[in-house]
């Protein structure tokens, strides 16, 4: 009965969903928010757990190759030299001169194209013939100028000498009109001495060139707090898995090829924080750097295992295989060390965008944490040895599935927003909002109802059931309202079964009703059953 | 057969056991270390993620009356503002002249009684009578300053002018010798001047008069790095809760009283972290807030609650009782706003030390914000409305209990670190190390091991049970060596059962032999009772 429907909701559609039910809150709703930083809600909270547990679970419980680990946020600053990020990890990035607005320059045209301002500068466009020149469009521009262009981009040249900007326009335009140069000159009076400019988003001001910026958060630890003293918020959990790399091979049991897992916070100081949880200041990974032998055969191996085990991963916890496709980097993208990187992407609200990353990073962390500590990262192949394989003492090579916890969120919630049309209790046909979360993923496993509250021994029965599933599972108990309202509230949340406990489970044969959230389908069990038919749902 | 004792191990022991067992490293250890970090390996990382799980689900999945949340750790600045974290949240601050090392003040005589110098100093004394003056132990502290003095505290007074000093204290000197008196005295030669004076631990010199000193770390979110873009990561989750109050009150279904819980690292710039994993720079909490009705009587009840939910708790995860103990601030003690605090003392390797907090806030936090936020945090009581008592809108009064991750972990930890003797594979007595996790906390469950690894049916045998138990708990594979050694290997790291395939299992009846880690005791039963058996355990 429910609709599947590839194309995903809106963005917006989404986040009121998460505010109004308490999946995400802005971080410091109360004082305004902060850019860049989310709370999860009660339910929200539930979810991102779930999506943890679910990977811990199976990435290293459920294998014998793979050990965790939980590394600190801060941690020594040399580290960051050695992995790169001190030099390196930057973005360019642009100021407006006018309202000294920061943007990344290689997003400021993605930007540019949501804006209000420039969706109806191009449809004054719209009619005149490409053939036609600045001149003869110059009093629809006149009139957008003084009115959209005054409020939603003052700053704009256009905006600010509209007679002047135009008849440079004029005179420097050649036959045809390309919108986006032309939004780019009316950027800047002195376009002819500055080259193209592109305009601010927000005011449509004139812009610096892009500068480098760091993306990493600077903190003092210690208390002197002197030039000595800088320390990072570590901007990935890659590094923390690196450099414990030593001691796991020398403490543990581990053996060529092995994985080491960490779920994490990890921080970026994003110079234009969007698309709600899909970019933020803060976040969480889930990174497993996996150790193996040398070898472009070994490698690519390696390689395919994990894109395969990753994809069927996201859908076991309720993914559609089809809204996940692979974006393989091609040669002259990658770093000089990498030997490949895939991205597995998904169709998110606002396009499709990288959800999970695979990469051969070589052997250049482990090489890079070797020089800057002196202390030796060979591994020594005792197996190769015996096999007389050389080399036997090697820097293992790495494959690195990373996942952004707070990114899957979203990926998860997309997938599972799902209307369709249901009778009410009245029978007449109505629209439903509900979310088709996987079992493992629902915030609720089950919501058990007592049918009526106002019969002691219906609700006694109801609620010695609910506890007993509550001692397992997070459960919800609601014993008020219509059990059509009951149902639906459920279904807004993803609780994927409601269990109903009637007249006939106290007067006849003590079975329940299981409803099942996407069909709404009802089916009669015992009590027994409903445990095992969970067991095996949540497995 | 276990021997128990009261006394908790030494914390030398501790560190050792869990870095060779890979529980946890010094964080940035191929660095050097970096003092006040750590990172847990992956038996360390299994622990912490057990307390978190225990913790979670008894506090919000098996209660009906608290909610979770996730809130980040960068939040606005203004509610460190409102909660009095930036105004007051610092501790008194010593600098050494000398050595420039810095010492929180409060801490210093604590951390000097532990030093070698100092414990070789009072050794000096021991054995000159109490009436005898300075003077007449001139020639013994003379040697003390070259030999031992010149080695570890050379920038003591006593150490770099060793006459002048003693000839300066002999004349102050009236008839009794106090130590920790003369042992000021020692660090400064202009004490007559300055008063008495506490010597730097680590070099003896002279110290700085205690200054404030927050220890909010700081940093700059954005990209001008102004000073308007200040930021703190947060001291302590409990902020995090108050904040998100409003919005989960107005969007979930929750009903005074009720609790919000939340797990999250936490940052303090202390000043002379120590003590392994109890006091560091960065640390988890699990924090609740629990919201109730104004009131004497009604806070009374819920604070005597609280107490007792958390000591039976972590009696729940394998706390003896006995090791732990309440102390109750007294009045003069409180925060101003404080309507009482009690501390559940725990017997730490280095003294009975603080480990869950218990405070009555009273309408404190929610307050301060309604008022920095302008936002009113009022609950609209419609069952007293209705019961038709005043005030039916009121702020609620708070209850915290606040606990920390390393710290619980500690507490595991030296609760069950044992020693005993059992016969080893000869018959011989033979001192045997373990840890008596509890189930629920242990990072295996139970180790599968098949008797010998030459017959491939009871490999085989002893893999199915093992994947079996491993698609729902972490288990451990282990085939080689000598079957006492396994054993005890798992005895060290904690698994509290080890289950054995033997020619019995695959010619007889099935049976396996369960081996009790504690009485390392063995049964027999199947493989069908292991299951229930573990299910049991662990629920």
């Amino acid at each position: 009965m429910a609709s599947e429907t590839a194309t995903p909701p809106p963005m917006e559609t989404l986040i009121a969903l998460c505010k109004r039910r308490g999946f995400v809150f802005p971080s410091s709703d109360i004082y305004g928010g902060y850019n860049g930083f989310f709370d999860y809600g009660p339910l929200g909270a539930e979810v991102k757990k779930n999506i943890k547990e679910a990977w811990w679970r199976d990435m290293v419980h459920r294998r014998d190759d793979v050990v965790g680990l939980d590394s600190s946020i801060i941690m020594h600053p040399r580290i960051w030299e050695a992995s790169g990020h001190v030099g390196g990890f930057s973005d360019p990035m642009q100021m407006c001169r006018h309202c000294k607005k920061l943007w990344r320059a290689d997003q400021v045209w993605e930007i540019l194209e949501d804006t209000d301002w420039i969706q109806s500068l191009r449809e004054v466009f719209v009619g005149i013939p490409e053939s036609q020149n600045i001149a003869a469009s110059s009093r629809a521009l006149l009139d957008w100028s003084k009115k959209v262009g005054k409020k939603k981009a003052p700053n704009l040249a256009l905006v600010r000498n509209p007679e002047v900007t135009l008849s440079w326009l004029a005179e420097k335009q050649s036959d045809k009109v390309n919108v986006i140069e032309f939004i780019e000159r009316l950027a800047t009076e002195q376009f002819a001495a500055t080259g193209l400019q592109t305009p601010c988003p927000a005011c449509g001001g004139d812009m610096t060139a892009p500068r480098d910026f760091n993306l990493m958060f600077e903190t003092k630890v210690g208390a002197t707090a002197s030039d000595d003293d800088v320390a990072y918020l570590r901007p990935e959990t890659a590094q923390g898995i690196f450099v414990n790399y030593k001691n796991i091979v020398d403490t543990g049991r581990v053996k060529v090829p092995f994985g080491i897992a960490q779920i994490g916070k990890a921080f970026r100081n994003e110079i234009t924080p969007r698309n709600f949880v899909f970019r933020s200041r803060e976040f969480e990974q889930m990174e497993m750097e996996f150790f193996i032998e040398p070898g472009e055969e070994n490698r690519e191996t390696w390689y395919r295992y994990w894109l395969d085990w990753c994809t069927d991963w996201l859908v076991s916890i309720g993914i559609p295989r089809e809204m996940i496709s692979e974006d393989i980097h091609p040669q002259e993208k990658l770093s000089h060390y990498s030997k490949g990187t895939t991205d597995l992407m998904f169709q998110f609200p606002h396009g499709v965008q990288e959800l999970w990353g695979i990469a051969c990073r070589g052997c250049f962390d482990l090489s890079q944490h070797q020089e800057f500590s002196g202390k030796s990262m060979e591994y020594f192949d005792q197996e190769r040895k015996e096999r007389g394989e050389e080399p036997f003492k090697y820097v293992p090579h790495v494959v690195e599935p990373a996942l952004g916890v707070d990114r899957t969120f979203l990926a998860v919630l997309t997938a599972a927003y799902a209307e369709d049309e249901i009778p009410n209790d009245k029978g007449k046909p109505e629209t439903r909002n509900f979310l088709k979360f996987h079992p493992r993923i629902a915030p609720f496993k089950a919501a058990v109802f007592p049918l009526v509250k106002n019969k002691p021994e219906l609700v006694e029965r109801a609620r010695a059931l609910y506890e007993r599933l509550q001692s397992r599972w997070n459960v919800f108990w609601d014993a008020s309202g219509a059990i059509g309202r009951r149902y639906r509230r459920q279904d807004e949340i993803g609780t994927p079964f409601g269990i109903t406990v009637d007249f006939d489970t106290i007067e006849k044969d003590g079975s329940v009703t299981l409803r099942d959230r996407d069909t709404t389908e009802q089916v009669r069990m015992s009590e027994d059953e409903v445990v095992t038919f969970l067991e095996e749902k949540l497995g």
